[in-house]
């Protein structure tokens, strides 16, 4: 995560895109632009986006929906799908073919190309964009308020795990389940949390549940059987406390959030046909929305 | 269900407002002012409907939030929460404290009165009105294409059940369950059936569960040991078959949508403080917004 030495770090929405588009930076965009908003990014076919449409309104915690494009194939204008987004603060000179550092393929659901510069001779007159918020709006006033989440004081991927939770279902997307991210706190800082991330209702908002029983609930019965990202660690940098036993001392436990892993995770299951363009994790498309402006008032 | 002989059944949604409010009638409103939207409500402490606002955002699929009160305390004015609706459809020269045939009030999360005509003595400054969507819209749907449900057939309620799926909490509503309301239909029928419901997102939209195995993954295990209304019946009258080797002959399955019994169940759960304001089952308010303008396009 630590910035190139040679290269500046974009410091706006649209410098980060020219920067993505020329190839002066291919890393992933934790800690760019800092108050912009950064996006996860699906294209699909647009019978399957109109299904997928569906289910970001119907699933909005893990699949918050920010933007689409204007119509089928256009790869330059967005319009808003979220109502503290105006069409014109999106991105302005958008080619979401090239603004993201790096993308993935997936053909038919499956992965078939991973972690390449630009997506243009993939690109199909028939693909529809959708963007998608990204948490790394409330780490910001998380770490703003003295609460740093453990993976970012540790300059570590976030741990990320499949829960029970079903998504409900749109269309051809049918059997997906909830996708969370945990951060580790102590108990006594979960109201904290939950106060803190409550406006980002679009992007992510707050956590879903938290403490040990919240933990298998929601089926996660082991914290080291992550399914993404890398091992959880605590603010010092220990590997955490894996039962509500042992956290007795340390008074720490598990909080989860909706996670934008979820829409990547729903096409795979739905074995979406045709080709589907991904943002590779962690190289999101930064946009010229401000974090400000989705804070629910 | 049946009218009453000696009234006419109001035709639109401000009929309908006037003859509640003029005691003129009092009984459900299934079948009253069709092609109109007819909603549930919930009327809210300021600060827990700001939660409650938010918890709505957060499971739009079981709690759509059509409208709410322009300010706290403001029982003639609404504003529209959902797009495909317009401040000046929802309900001309409304009175939310008399408008809706029969009111149940909550006392801290506790059903204290039940079934009154009207709450004006009950109305607060600080109270917060808000419309919720309701699964009349796309049962006249499933009517229009000779997929009239079982109960609707048989002027029975419909049945409804508590599942395992967990809401998204949202300030002061932690732990509460989504509610499933279920309708059977021949397993042949049930894309037919998804298909039809799905444009109507505003009001819970298509199912999110079908099949004895999906009926099991939300957690409910015997269709007899319902929790809210009338047992569950086929369409030809008869009880339904309760278990997947029964269901073999019939081709029967259980079909499962969000329900607008949540938002009462997560204010019980929540213990919400003070008053607490719904109508009371059935006896919805009806709008002046029509089903065709909520329709997803």
């Amino acid at each position: 995560m630590a910035p190139a030495r040679t290269i500046e770090i974009p410091q706006t929405g649209l410098e980060s895109r020219l920067a993505a588009r020329n190839l002066t930076w291919d890393r992933p965009t934790c800690g760019m632009a800092p108050g912009y908003l950064q996006a996860n990014l699906i294209v699909l076919p647009s019978k399957a986006a109109k299904d997928f449409e569906i289910l970001c309104a119907r699933n909005p915690v893990p699949c918050p929906l920010l933007a689409k494009s204007a119509s089928p194939g256009d790869f330059n204008s967005f319009v808003s799908c979220a109502s503290a987004v105006s069409n014109e603060k999106i991105a302005a000179g958008i080619d979401i073919r090239t603004d993201a550092p790096r993308y993935n393929i997936y053909r038919d659901g499956v992965l078939v190309e991973e972690s390449i510069a630009s997506v243009e001779k993939h690109w199909q007159s028939d693909h529809v964009a959708l963007l998608i918020g990204c948490s790394y709006s409330f780490e910001n006033a998380l770490a703003a308020a003295g609460l740093t989440p453990p993976h970012v004081l540790h300059e570590r991927n976030v741990t990320m795990y499949t829960t029970n939770i079903p998504l409900c279902a749109a269309g051809g997307f049918v059997g997906g389940k909830y996708v969370v991210s945990m951060r580790m706190y102590r108990a006594s800082e979960v109201e904290r949390v939950r106060d803190i991330t409550r406006p980002y209702v679009t992007t992510h908002g707050e956590p879903i549940a938290w403490g040990w029983d919240g933990m298998r609930d929601i089926g996660i019965h082991d914290l080291g059987a992550f399914d993404w990202g890398d091992a959880p660690v605590l603010a010092d940098g220990k590997p955490v406390i894996q039962s509500e036993e042992e956290s007795k001392d340390g008074g720490y436990v598990p909080v989860f959030w909706g996670c934008g892993v979820t829409p990547q995770e729903a096409v795979m299951k739905a074995k979406t046909p045709g080709i589907v363009i991904g943002h590779a994790p962690g190289h999101m498309v930064v946009l010229d929305v401000k974090e400000e402006d989705v804070l629910r008032k």
